[in-house]
């Protein structure tokens, strides 16, 4: 009954829009709420800026009661709105192990990205260092809470939600920065991300898809501004990614828009 | 019930710890949870280390199922857990914008410190337009949210049970930055904190406390740390507080342990 009062505006390929949809995939509700496409390579539109009181930022979410912002605040209201099934933990001890893991969320976030847009090829094992450092408290906080298990709890609940598409984000370390977690000292969260990565509610994106959408980051810019020397960015929705080569890996030799497929030879 | 099974280790004057004790009196149920005091001036019991898998920050709670840090994490987890009444909002919607509120918590605080630790008098007004910022975007989300309302909702709830221990905190901006809100353009924020101070479920630390306690903070060092030359913190338990003198309030000069009253003279 609320399908269509439920707006997401929200980037394609955007890690915090792909949360929302990855918990509407577990509730099998995907078709409760519309998503609608904004263009980051092109101007806001004033109105979408107006809705969000000046933010930029994506997603927003329309509801019937006012408008929404913030990836986590918008997961934790779909959930409570639609309780059945809840994805959250179901007590409330549990609940507050999955809150103490998802607020590392931030700093994991920012680590990768700060890892990928950085130029200085000789600050590259500083910001892999940073990397680490964050997997390997996770590796701790699952080890202490769930030492035996895939997921934090028996099942891909809230905190898969919000790390699955970051772990998607980095396949971009792995293409651009040779990026892998070390064989020794990360067993546990190795174990979780790849049954992260595998989960079916959790296949709105593919490698390929971001490690070509994501060059630009690589390029040390961000939210669909263009590098020095480019006249497309990376994530234009035309030509499709599909059709565009991969990029080359080594990003330090900046690419033009002819080498990465985004205007014709 | 749950009385005896639930323990906050906390540093008394600590904001994050006072979230929880103001959380506590709104349910009238102040003594479900004992609180044990740390000496931060001192090292960091290995045991107290152990419970909190190697963090030292506090406030950490130890419940029968096991061990919570992260102050809004225990606040979540004791609201749900005592749920007559409820300090969270009613509804998904309006929990919803009230963690909107909450989300800024971070930056906010953070301002907020970084300011009072600032020693370089040159920087000083920078800091203060960056405190000034996030006053502002308080400002505009209430004048959003509740525009004639003194809390966010029709009652004090969880984001002034997160907010007004910062209020309280930021009495050492007044007192050693001559730190006031302009008298103009923020007289929504300035209706909510006044509140928010006012509140007879937040009484646990007074204006004096603070000062007296984060001198050192003024002086650029936290965590019962040092500031050079010093040999007691403005920490310290002994002597107390209300038997000190009021500190210098210019924090560029600094003040010895005896004229702190920490010592004798």
């Amino acid at each position: 009954m609320h399908s269509p009062e439920l707006i997401v505006h929200h980037i394609p390929v955007c890690p915090f829009s792909q949360r929302l949809e990855i918990l509407l995939a577990l509730k099998g509700l995907r078709d409760r709420v519309a998503f609608r496409v904004v263009d980051v390579t092109r101007p806001r539109d004033p109105a979408l800026l107006r809705l969000a009181r000046g933010s930029t930022a994506l997603p927003i979410m329309r509801t019937p009661q006012g408008v929404l912002r913030e990836s986590l605040v918008i997961l934790r209201y779909l959930d409570e709105l639609f309780p059945a099934p809840m994805i959250a933990a179901p007590d409330p001890y549990r609940r507050a192990v999955e809150a103490m893991l998802i607020a590392r969320e931030g700093g994991f976030t920012a680590a990768g990205y700060r890892y990928v847009m950085n130029r200085d090829r000789a600050r590259s094992s500083a910001f892999r260092d940073a990397m680490l450092a964050q997997y390997a408290w996770i590796e701790d906080f699952l080890a202490w809470q769930s030492p035996g298990g895939v997921f934090l709890s028996d099942r891909f609940g809230l905190a898969e939600a919000v790390f699955t598409p970051m772990f998607m984000r980095f396949w971009f370390l792995e293409y651009y920065e040779d990026f892998a977690l070390p064989a020794q000292g990360f067993a546990r969260v190795r174990r979780w991300r790849e049954a992260c990565l595998a989960h079916p509610a959790a296949q709105q994106v593919c490698r390929e898809e971001i490690v070509k959408s994501y060059y630009d980051y690589a390029q040390g810019v961000g939210n669909g501004a263009l590098p020095p020397g480019r006249g497309v960015s990376s994530f234009a929705f035309a030509p499709h990614w599909r059709e565009r080569p991969w990029p080359p890996r080594d990003k330090y030799a900046p690419a033009t828009d002819a080498m990465l497929g985004l205007i014709a030879p």
